[in-house]
């Protein structure tokens, strides 16, 4: 430690620190004020970093939504697994890891601020459908060969639904019901979309 | 017809011409700019009238949105007669009525416009909330005592996700897919929201 200013973690100033405030204050521009209105140089003000640290690190807004807004890799993960398990029950596991991502502050934020943002502008439309469904397309066709392209989607639309309804407008009863109350109403509609068939 | 710029129609300028105009504004506006960035300076230059004559009209911004984005007579008619017909179908006679409404651009504009504001200014989440499940609960509760409450708000959630994915984010293949089809895959959920047992 040769320089006096080099903080006490090792770490240069403008390295993983820096990223990952820029990210935080990132996910709850976009999540609060949409996709259009957050700019580089709102970021850099929240983070309390200069607006070009915020290019350095992410080049452009379409880059920096792309990976600030990205899953959780663990939400991932843990959607990739749920096929392993038995096939009567996977619905209900499904929402386990469902409602309990929009139960943890830092997860919801993102899912609430990609709505946000997919619902307000064209480009973040874009950048979301890229994405939105992939995880849960993966799930379906590791359950089913029947149209998993369309299970995916609706169970998307049942995610964006719920999460709106008690996260973000707070609708009664749903908003003060326990995590585990909206485990059990939803997870017959998640097994339905993920198992059976489609149309009668 | 004594005055010679009294229009043909015989209706005085600033009456119910007007007032459609400045609804069909407002809710443009609403849908495309969210409720805290709709003004009505904005309303008043995208309609062509003085914005004197907004507030004569409608008094504050909460009264204009109450009235203007209240889901259209016919459509809460709709949704009251549901429940005369058979028990077995009404899933599918709510999905017609929903997919029907959505499929309309006059309707889609209030649904997709009272969505965005509701998840974006608290002011219009509790006008949204004041209403956005009573028709359905009214109707919840004409089919079944088992929690109509709780059926209203999860078959509104379906509503909103089926909304902004088909119309907003606009995710295939439930963007493309006929409107035959989407009311095909949404009925069982509706009826198993509406008829069936919540939780098993």
């Amino acid at each position: 430690m040769s320089r006096t200013d080099t903080r006490r973690t090792g770490r240069r100033p403008g390295t993983s620190d820096s990223r990952e405030q820029i990210a935080v204050a990132a996910r709850s521009l976009f999540a609060e004020l949409g996709y259009e209105r957050t700019s580089f140089r709102k970021i850099a003000a929240s983070a309390g970093v200069d607006p070009a640290l915020v290019v350095h690190f992410y080049g452009s807004k379409e880059e920096l939504f792309r990976q600030v807004m990205a899953l959780p890799p663990a939400l991932a993960d843990a959607l990739a697994r749920l096929a392993d398990g038995p096939r009567e029950t996977v619905g209900r596991r499904l929402a386990e890891v469902v409602i309990g991502a929009l139960e943890n502050p830092a997860s919801r934020t993102i899912t609430l601020g990609r709505i946000r943002c997919a619902t307000t502008h064209p480009d973040a439309a874009a950048l979301v459908r890229e994405t939105v469904t992939r995880d849960l397309r993966k799930l379906a066709a590791a359950v089913t060969d029947d149209r998993p392209d369309v299970r995916a989607v609706l169970i998307g639309a049942e995610v964006v639904g719920i999460a709106l309804a008690r996260y973000a407008v707070l609708v009664e009863p749903l908003a003060s019901m326990t995590a585990s109350d909206v485990i059990d109403l939803v997870a017959p509609t998640f097994q339905h979309y993920l198992v059976e068939p489609l149309t009668p």
